[in-house]
């Protein structure tokens, strides 16, 4: 598979991308910094009044349920109605889906009413959205009764979507082509609250330069998780950790990944 | 006093309890990360709709009034009042009672309306509540005009909680018990925002974890106090400490604490 | 032009004034930080049943309006409406002025319905509040196509407010005094969200014992943009550059700028 992190990095860098969240309140300047970190824009922006037009003035729209309420769902439909009528990329995140069932139920409304370009979770939240039996834990990820290969295929196919099943393993298909790739990032990704959100930044920031949004994916996991593993070698604690995953972020230029691709 | 943080911080890693945390915006980052460096789970939601299937889901519920609203309250009440049918312990942090009428009005409708497990809050936070003349600023505390040993035990009694009031000496009482904790904690922990609503977080934890909800008090707070005077060997700047103090949570196994106890 | 920077540092940490602030999700935490890095103490409150009283117990207001919805502006006036009645400092940030027509109205409508004392923005948002074509890319300023010193100098003079337009240069005018100063700052401040926020909380702190806010604003950027410059020399990488940056706000004493006045 040919992959292009370097020139799709170059043109984040250039072009500095202005991606609308609408996200969770735990991760919003996380993820607000590493979307410059990367070199695109980040707006936050969720009032019904506002949201169209600042979904119009963006090159990617990524929604976010991880501290949902109903009205901030409704922003997320209907800026996410807009995106798809200008034609901007929309990634989704559907934090904790499978945990409860309201959860769930604003997941399945937001992937019935948008059509969503990519759909990223862990592997927990995408099995629970295919009707596949698994444990969560808040908003962790346990035991999985399927492969999950299956898993994110079958609902590529179905939500039209590009699916990332991310975990020790992540999986990521389009419905016609799947990969699987091994063990990547650093094991310190899980001890840090959001480290999932910002890769759906770092992701939605790649969809506005590459239009395959398959390579995208695997573009925006590729480069987060490398940038993972450098930080884990500047620490093993977390906090400072969470400090060098932000600053090689901004550090790598895309040729770091070539011994993976 | 025997103590028991090396085997309920093991015990922590072990079980990785989830920690529902109804809390402010300005702290629900720093909440969640402290709570995954200690080795347990957060999750935060907030929805009418669902904070009652996410208190089933977790083993301890942490509420925190720092950026109030009354909505916010009344889902408060709402997984307070799940969490006592389930016998789940709830921690409560009054942040800012005193300052002002609405503030301190919707501490005792929780108090009221909610078997709280732990109420922890600052010497004028738990001194305003029990009706005791304090001098507030913003959210720190003043001066107060009360021994806290009384005001800790009394207002045990009267709320049937567990009672943690924290500054330059710490207070905690059931009612029956009421120990004072001398001077312990860096100095620096007051340079940083949240360091109050981070403790609450550990305390949730240790409440799952040790049934005397008296001891699992003293034991969150000899452990985070601990690791700030870790932390502060570190870095005697506040946004480094802050790094440290996080790192140092992670890093500690409890056999710290024993020259103290 | 005498400044006082050394005297109001060192009133600020000897009066410790309360900044009552009502801002956006993504820098909540970031503002509460270097608040108390510089010495006085934030307060984060928005309900409507509150703000008139925290404002009340407060020294200086800071309004924010980066993740505005309806029912927060009008919690920003309501408060507003209070801190002018008692003669409390404003200081109104203006985010995303410019960006969206709901953004600039409320924009308008705060400056309609409250006396500002200080409005701090970035140039394109300061331009586009007083009519005047620019560039804005989310949040970020783009191409202004008018005389900065002329914007800031027509925009105090109609606001009767103190004018800071931030940028590679800074533009600061009371109607009748107006000065630029040159390229202060380190670069990396764009690297991180958040920084003209920041600012805003720095000058909110000034203007509570510097009664010139004309002084207080250029105090407040010079404080602020001389950290940065310290900052940048401990790191080039924007999240060990943000830890270093409230870092040196607490380290420093007022002294340090003294070369640039």
């Amino acid at each position: 598979m040919k992959l292009y992190i370097k020139e799709d990095i170059k043109n984040i860098r250039e072009i500095k991308p202005v991606i609308h969240h609408i996200t969770n309140f735990v991760v919003m300047n996380d993820c607000a910094n590493i979307t410059l970190a990367l070199g695109a824009l980040p707006v936050m922006a969720h009032a019904l009044e506002e949201v169209e037009e600042m979904t119009s003035l963006s090159q990617a729209l990524n929604l976010n349920i991880g501290t949902l309420t109903d009205e901030w769902v409704k922003a997320m439909i209907k800026a996410g109605k807009k995106a798809n009528e200008l034609n901007i990329p929309v990634v989704f995140d559907p934090v904790g889906a499978g945990a409860t069932r309201f959860r769930t139920q604003c997941a399945v409304d937001i992937l019935n009413e948008v059509n969503i370009s990519i759909v990223k979770g862990n592997q927990a939240e995408i099995a629970s959205l295919c009707g596949v039996k698994s444990e969560v834990k808040g908003v962790e990820a346990g035991k999985i009764e399927a492969d999950m290969n299956d898993v994110v295929k079958n609902f590529a196919k179905k939500t039209k979507s590009v699916v990332v099943a991310t975990g020790k393993d992540d999986y990521i298909s389009d419905g016609k082509r799947t990969c699987m790739l091994e063990g990547k990032g650093s094991r310190m990704l899980s001890t840090i609250t959001g480290s999932g959100c910002m890769l759906s930044s770092i992701i939605s920031a790649f969809s506005c330069v590459q239009k395959d949004h398959f390579l995208a994916s695997i573009e925006g996991l590729l480069f987060f998780e490398k940038a993972s593993e450098y930080a884990s070698k500047k620490s093993l604690l977390p906090a400072s950790f969470k400090v060098a995953l932000l600053d090689e972020i901004y550090r790598m230029n895309g040729t770091e990944t070539e011994e993976w691709t």
